[in-house]
């Protein structure tokens, strides 16, 4: 059960609506994930963390199906159910094939692995 | 300085050096990193990771490019200075751009950011 | 389902009993939350854990509110469901907004977002 | 040594200039932290947390004080250097005391203790 | 719910039914654990894993039991719920008491609360 | 550079005197270690984080060497420098050997990885 309630558009105010309304035309969904529904409790995060995935997450450098591998990756490494499951989720919708997935998560696994005997043997940072 | 001291080649056994060489020739390198000089106090370790190592960097359904920005990514996550050093180099080596690395890094700041998010609020998966 | 049972007073041992009044008395509760009761399995750490709560926590160079925050941000930051909940509800009953506690949680996520970004790029120290 | 230059004003380009004279003007300093002048690598990044920054721990529902100790407090958790010691430094420079900073080190410890205790026991959360 | 489905020894190719058996056969077990059958969706991941959980849970400089343990702390301090459980089980089928695990535990909380104190402090290592 | 001075013996107050002097005798040492030079700015954190200690680390259903294995696996996984460098040393004065030491990063390396298979994946509890 999360801290606070969700927030449906019918019950929020201007400036939550004006979010999930760029939200929704931005993704083409009728609706928001429950991410945002919670985040609309405080309008001046919904707003900030909105604005900053738009921005990241955005074809750049790297497509968006690397930015999600990326995504899903750090996720798994915080142990965070809900990021896991969503960006699962938002990889395939941009085309992410299992083999992909299995892939980011192989090379998360390893580096954990390696951060761990790295950090624990204290390795000296080559010249 | 790190808890156990770096083998170099001219004092390993047989076993750590049939490592060695396959990392010299693999990556057609004329020395091994600290990384390897450390676990070749283990053996047993020392072959296990690498044989990893090659396992899961190696092309396949993901190019080793967008493999070493997870890498960069998790590492960054876990605070592994020796691991964000080394993969920043791999990546360079494999033509990553710096806009590259930079868009990786702020998927990965996102990522922690909303992943904390997602846990304090407890946000519910979607249905 | 936890690891161990939950102790509850009827059951426990006149040691357990002992932290359990005194965690009623302190906090005037008429039971024990669910924490005590599973730590009662292993007494030494019911009180050592309990003295060090009831140390830490008390009103000293912060108030009990600040320290509350402090303990939902950190909570968060290592995704855990069962302190996130307890001290949001303890953070509230001392008096908490939902503001504040909103602010909490944006300055942890912007923490934990700059944290990675100082590690991933390795930035040195200022003079 | 940073994965990327440090950029001085001198050297800096037109946008990144903005950022940093508006960080000089908010902040009444005569130079930018060497945290910016990393990030100046990757303006849109740089522009980006600098809004967060000045946003988030702005004066609000909870004072730049407490929003400093919190930083700290989470940041020793993620072990990140550059921010714990940065952060120390602000908060003594917003006010705070050396016993504060003691008792939010002291917060941010115990709840990391019981974090473990309550994820390691699988403890349920209370009805 | 997982993010790919189990696979179970009846719909398993050949090479996942070869580890699926070999660990049948290892442990002495009528059928396979949860987390396997999620990792024959990628049956390199599969096969890769449990090779080296078979050579590093093995008896060696230390006992498995003592392994065991080893693994509950990190998974608890990772907030691993599936590591965690599972592991639990694994050390008492290897003889482990309550007061062991619970002593295990006792250790891994003390760790991260000092892990944090010295980091946010920045003890310098002694000489 | 820590962020508070290390305090010597000479310029204690009678409160930390009494708990280095306890330090001193139980360990049989000359001087203590820097984390309680450091500790020592704030004498509440000094003497609970030395009891907790005393009482953690005694022997128990846990021989001490056991105990010290479980600090460095934790410790390497949260990152501490001073934490692994410290417990290792430990480790090794009651008796560990190298491959003891070895073994011990290996499981903790391995839980790091398999626990973010297990998140990242989602695999469900076994029943």
């Amino acid at each position: 059960m999360p801290i606070m309630p969700l927030i449906e558009y019918a019950g929020a105010n201007e400036e939550v609506r004006a979010v999930f309304d760029d939200i929704k035309r931005t993704r083409n969904v009728e609706d928001v994930n429950n991410f945002w529904k919670v985040l609309a409790n405080h309008p001046p995060t919904l707003r900030q963390v909105w604005e900053e995935v738009k921005q990241v997450m955005a074809p750049g450098a790297l497509d968006p199906l690397t930015k999600e591998l990326i995504y899903i990756a750090v996720s798994a490494t915080n142990g965070c159910e809900y990021c896991t499951t969503t960006h699962t989720a938002s990889a395939r919708s941009k085309g992410a094939t299992e083999a992909q997935i299995a892939e980011a998560l192989a090379v998360a696994a390893l580096a954990n692995k390696t951060n761990r005997l790295a950090n624990g043997y204290r390795v000296p940072v080559d010249a």
